[in-house]
């Protein structure tokens, strides 16, 4: 099996979360990093390549040249995708430009600023007819595909209820006010958006609950705060939620809760039974049926399903973690390129992997948020 | 000291909360079961008297009854309070009657079904002199009072956010078409009022906030549904909370949460530390202090606050239980009594109970939350 | 139901565990506290039961004098049984004497110092055919008697492997020294016995393997070690177990495991399936089927068996604990009198405490640790 | 920074810790596979090479055909180490060859049968001045180094016992029936060695003990057993330790405890704290202080020490497991390597990694085992 080859924009130097993109693309042998364009700053940008060891006529000082550069390179040599962890407010731009050339896209989220960007962005993918990916990468977590799978088989019959929350605490403070490079771009509308936490960590909620569900949201009532003075976005939010098969939802989402790390937790209740997700311990979900005690099923176990197994690389009690779920979300986007590719269709399950239309629902939830936060009549309907 | 002389009004045959308050307030020997109407049936009530040996002149068919004997006896003989645990419908009438004739009460909650009542038996109280506990007995737990300790001495800075849950699942199904007693009344709005699980748990839930963090609720945003077909009053509720200095909260509570047993959680975020309690693992309390490590606290630990160290019997690592902390809210009922008959002030912390101004909130939460609910301007303010 | 009459002797001022013993009797209403000798000091005695009520002419200073007095009382105002709860050393005298004169007996534990003590106890026992419990309090834990049912119908298989804890941390420096009254007189070889934490914790845990498992203990091998310089009994204890069936075991008692508050657990591998509770979340059992998730088993579930549920006093998630399961042994205790008294057998599943085969197999588990400890072949043979 | 080159002995087709080490070596970029002989037949060794995309002239059928090619080849292109993760007869004849031809040699564990062997090791690799790693992977785990370093420096004071657990159950049926490959060597005696659960996972225990503690074991007492009817190996094994200090042990290994999937635990008591961490919740490790509460450490905290920030890739809450604690053992040689490639010494804390000695002391540990528990005296000293 061929290494695809992949490009970066954005993940320099002092960036956090390019280089988890970067190892969870190693991890499996199946990508190949060969070119990058890795930071705003054209200095930065050339210095973090050569940190990494990328050639010198692939390592560009502005996602332009790169873009240029690739298109100019013989197919066997071209990159396969183009993988964009920049800060938000430059997800368009870039995504949009590959998209057109014909690259495949591995875009970070929230996906854009606007549900008009995603529309254009929509347009241009289906347009290209390139594969598009979302790192919402929780969703790569094996007990997550079991969650999503054990709800689609009716395993807790009809969902009536959804709590889902993400509690951090890193932001109580004013840590923008050091510079340090998370916070700053965070809570800077230019670069974050119209959201805080609700962007940054309220979109995986989201995303969370619609893949596990399948729920479509109606409506939502929102009340969101910024606890911390001087800081310009929202630092906590909290959410009630109708969904238009009748079940009801609450999310939670704070930067501003001392203590928490990354504690995303989705309970889901059914009218026969219960699932429970905590993110800090991936390797378990809770399942509590209407007729018996609560089980704890745990990754890598024979009586786990399709979805979860195809997302296992260890046996039980070998924990599993982060980067594992991160490396999942990118190879379902590299069996999609694959088999596109091959001019095939990928088998079921094969390509999973969260979508264009994931990343655009994502957008419209931020909208929705921030409109009945900010509005006089609170609930608001989706659309 | 001489134990303390009571009467019970409901908690006969079937009854489950009743025996839990005698057991209460058996256990440390301080007070002594008298007389009783132990049912709305007269039949029932004196059969349930003969199971629990009560002498049968004290064993009473009606409240009234009861009353009337217990005012024909030298004061010598004379309960020293009530305990009224009927349905929620009956602590009005039977509670307002004793108050009114001079005797202590200790009534459950809900305290009363309206506003009104709840002012007219503050009148009746302030009248008479009276004590009157209600009986929110989780705010008898020692780590809870730990909690209230910490947050008002200043140990998690200013709160700044609330959650609170009441989990509960035995309601998923519609158990009350099989007469299961608890069912019954609970999903009936003649005795259990204008809500369902918003007032026999979610006023726990506001109480435990109030007790522990001291916030004033300044407006709330309720969602309230009933998801078993048939039945007539809420079975799940989820709040949006405001306070008066500004911090939020979200309420959440539920009765058809299946695999949920009794899970009351409350976590408290303030500036500078996080407090997690939970119900069914009561013995600890989870401390995350802004500059270090999540601490868990137990109960009996040498370095807990002293309402903490008077609410406990048993030295860390020997659980203690629901019963016992029943058992400290009759406690301190108990000094408060003894202290108005001595004609002296309980010392400080020695009167630790929930007040009829505590079950006057409550009753105006759940109004509160059922207009909420109802209206179209979702955010509806306290006063 | 009449209530049982009963007196205690040790328990007074200082003492821990006479107030719990106290607290568990009065808990369900079915026993009353008339008598006692409370205390091994004669002024001390007195004024403990003047403490706590006891009627003067029934205060004594002296367990002889108790004993005396009660036997020149007529039937009908005598003493059903009585409580020993002193230090170890006294246990047999006490205990010989009340049961030689007809009296029921509750003894605490370890149930004597010697073997040759059990013997003669038992003799006694036989000819006047009392009922004698012993408070191994930890078997009436409702999960633990669900593992007892468990293991005996099945449900795992032939056990093979057997892992019991006892960590505790209290003493981890040498409270004794400073004359605390639990320090004292458990590091005293005159009052408590051959042994320190293998008597005092150590017994429970062999108790707990015996009773859940019913497995006959062939060998051991000790390893016993007083950390603590100047202690002059052990303060940590290793056992490797062999039972006759083949079964292995490990047995690990410590009290200077600094942290450790008073966490007993045990674990029961069996060819098919898996038990595993500890004491300081005693509201829950794990079972790990060989063919299925681990299941979260609580009490007061409607799948539970028959012994967990008589010994259930609440519903799931209302946690009952320590003085709960201490109340459990004394019920099956008066159910065992009452029978008697009623001069019928007591059905199955009601009499259920421990027994004094079960004190006088823990007194000899304690002689051959001891035994295995000290000599040069560790390996010593239970018979 | 110049990738360092690999060739890998063992870990084809079927294989399950190969694939783990490739990732390992994967994730941090600072690695290449060039070159293997995976498999003890040449026609699956190819077939896997070619799995796994290996260059045909650097897919080897034999080890012996790989290292002599590699010893043809420039400097340039030969691999920098070998990595041997063959079953274990075959880590003595392939890490020696290497080693004695001057390549660096990573071995998995138990490294070698006898002690003998490993002592002929250590003459090779003293001679060759070879670096040499062993992948006791679970020393990578940042929590445990945090462990090590608090350790060392007095957090606990000092040691006074340590209970190591490694509870498995998989081997509670005779797996290895159904040639499941993993079975089938490790309870084959010609190919694990002489111990089967006491090799495979207990030597993890012991060295778990020997890096965080520093303690030597001075003695030991050994009861293994076989629960499984017709392995030829024990399948269970439980000891009681004695180390030079005066410090006590329990170590208990089995793979026949149903239910347990890779469960190691090691706690360690200090005369001033205690430290307790579990593989399965690698994140975390729980710290109990004399004299205040039990505190939660969690990996990428800014409280810890230096090396579990070295050996830490991602934020708090975001978990690290496994794979990533392989990797660090991984990177702890390849600094190594470097170092030694450039004629300098690794700093302080770069160079870490298990040894040559870890794995020497860990067979060393297996015989003694194994003579302790075939011996008539028990107790089994270390030298």
């Amino acid at each position: 099996m061929r290494k695809l080859r992949y490009a970066m924009v954005g993940g320099g130097r002092d960036a956090f979360i390019g280089a988890v993109h970067r190892k969870a693309m190693a991890l499996d042998g199946e990508m190949e990093f060969v070119a990058g364009a890795l930071a705003s700053s054209a200095a930065k940008a050339i210095a973090s390549g050569q940190d990494l060891g990328l050639a010198s006529d692939r390592n560009h000082g502005t996602w332009e040249a790169l873009l240029a550069d690739e298109l100019k390179r013989p197919e066997a040599e071209r990159i396969d995708f183009v993988s964009v962890v920049t800060p938000n407010h430059m997800h368009f731009p870039v995504a949009r430009a590959f998209a057109d050339a014909g690259i495949h896209v591995v875009c970070d989220k929230p996906l854009v600023h606007t549900t008009e960007q995603a529309r254009e962005l929509a347009e241009v993918v289906a347009r290209t007819g390139v594969v598009f990916g979302v790192t919402y990468n929780y969703t790569g977590y094996p007990m997550v595909r079991e969650a999503r799978e054990m709800v689609r088989n009716g395993a807790i019959g009809e969902v009536r209820k959804v709590i889902v929350e993400y509690n951090q605490g890193w932001l109580a403070t004013r840590l923008e006010e050091t510079k340090q490079k998370q916070a700053d771009w965070r809570t800077d509308p230019a670069r974050s958006g119209i959201a805080g936490a609700i962007g940054d960590i309220g979109s995986h909620a989201e995303n969370l609950v619609a893949t596990v569900t399948g729920l479509e949201l109606e409506s939502l009532c929102a009340d969101l705060t910024t606890f911390v003075a001087g800081r310009r976005l929202d630092d906590d939010g909290n959410l009630l939620l109708r969904f238009t098969n009748g079940a009801r939802g609450v999310l939670i989402t704070s930067q501003i809760e001392v203590g928490c790390e990354n504690d995303l937790r989705l309970r889901v209740f059914g009218s026969t039974g219960t699932l429970d997700w905590r993110q800090e311990e991936p390797n378990t979900l809770l399942h509590s049926p209407i007729d018996g005690p609560r089980r704890i099923l745990t990754r890598g176990s024979a009586w786990l399903g399709e979805a979860a197994r195809r997302a296992t690389r260890l046996p039980t009690g070998h924990p599993e973690a982060f980067i594992e779920a991160f490396a999942n979300v990118y190879l379902g986007v590299a069996a999609h390129i694959r088999a596109k590719s091959a001019g095939t269709t990928p088998l079921p399950g094969e390509a999973d992997h969260p979508t264009l239309a994931d990343g655009a629902r994502g957008v419209r939830f931020i909208e929705k948020t921030v409109e009945s936060a900010g509005s006089a009549h609170k609930w608001t309907r989706m659309d």
